[in-house]
């Protein structure tokens, strides 16, 4: 089994090791913060309290046994630059490290990161696009221009079935799967009927799914 | 047209007002560092330098014409409430907040708040979902036990079409999806063919799911 380890636990970086764990895998979770670290203890396989940018007591940590790390250092970029240095140095194979903006990404590659990611950056942009449409409940972007929503089924689809609809000839996008309540169907079929507050997962070109957030 | 005010421009704070100026719409942007205004200027209508807590700045802002807030001040809870508290008074009629942890957003929603948001324990979960099998490239929770995820081909798909691979009955999902390099196809047919490298978009109970991510 793949070995994690999740260096500094804010709230991203515990959400990482809460639910790496979760899903059964073993997780070292390190902060340099005792309280922190006392926080997580029952979330993880280990927690331990050490400084991240102290090559020796990361090593001590047998660090080279570790498949992932999961660099969450935040408003600390030198802090996070160093500890994404010693991961690779020591060994560790996968390194995944949190950025603040595009330089310190780059710089995060250049020292041999092999994933960046922008948690803050990310849901922000989720976030704006679900509050530009009171009907688009979620989204996500699938390429450039293409995309995954949650809409709220518009009035005038109530009572209709899907061959009534015709969403695909109408709007160009399909419908993937419809919410009825905690029910799910994810094989929605030509019969199935968008009852009210229903909620249609669709997917679609970007202009596409306007047409229906401009209808709400 | 909307008028949106965010409160707040940490990385999420910027974010969500950068994509919604970026979608077309008016956005304040107010944080009380002076230095975060000059940089969001020239991103939002309007960038502001003011203390959020502080009722009678706010409220000389025009707060009562806004129809949404999004209030993203992380680190100061006390902060954070007293905006929301503000902000529902002064007549802003959607209230989306930002919360540190569970008990957190309680009181938001105690006080007002129509939307409480998790950026980072949202996107750890996600990463943490991403990390865990190789061949699953994003994730996204749809109900409690249905994601939809995005799996590289395994080997044993190249060079198949939909009607051979008949996931639907040998792994419980379906494809919504398939991305060829930049090309998307959003309406696989029986007969398009998987090729080495492609991604498929899925949807699925998380078990069945599993069973793809296990076979990476
Ligand atoms: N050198 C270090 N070694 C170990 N842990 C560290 C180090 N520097 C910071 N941390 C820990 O990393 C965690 C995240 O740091 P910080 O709170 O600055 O980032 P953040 O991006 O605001 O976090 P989040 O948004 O995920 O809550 C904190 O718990 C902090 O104690
Ligand atoms: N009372 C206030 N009025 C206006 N702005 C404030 C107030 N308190 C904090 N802010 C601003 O809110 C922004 C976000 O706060 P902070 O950095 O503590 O949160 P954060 O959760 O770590 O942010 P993020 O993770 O989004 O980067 C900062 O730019 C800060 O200047
Ligand atoms: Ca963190
Ligand atoms: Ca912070
Ligand atoms: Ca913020
Ligand atoms: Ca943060």
């Amino acid at each position: 089994m793949k070995q994690f380890v999740v260096i500094g636990c804010g709230r991203f970086g515990a959400s990482v090791a809460r639910t790496l764990y979760g899903l059964g895998l073993d997780v070292l979770a390190i902060d340099r913060n005792e309280d922190v670290i006392q926080g997580m203890a029952e979330f993880v396989t280990h927690a331990v309290q050490a400084d991240a940018t102290e090559e020796a007591s990361i090593k001590a940590l047998g660090m080279r046994n570790f498949d992932v790390a999961v660099i969450t250092i935040g408003s600390n970029i030198q802090a996070s630059i160093m500890a994404t240095l010693i991961a690779k140095e020591l060994g560790v194979k996968y390194v995944v490290a949190k950025a603040q903006n595009e330089q310190h990404a780059k710089v995060l590659y250049k020292i041999g990161a092999d994933r960046v990611v922008f948690p803050e950056r990310d849901m922000g942009v989720r976030v704006a696009h679900n509050l530009v449409s009171s009907n688009i409940l979620d989204f996500i972007e699938l390429a450039p221009d293409y995309s995954i929503v949650e809409v709220s089924a518009l009035e005038e689809w109530e009572g209709k079935n899907l061959t009534e609809l015709n969403v695909r000839a109408r709007y160009g996008i399909n419908i993937m799967a419809i919410k009825h309540g905690t029910e799910i169907n994810i094989s929605p079929t030509a019969t199935d009927i968008v009852r009210k507050e229903d909620v249609l997962v669709v997917i679609g070109h970007n202009d596409d799914i306007q047409k229906i957030e401009q209808k709400a």
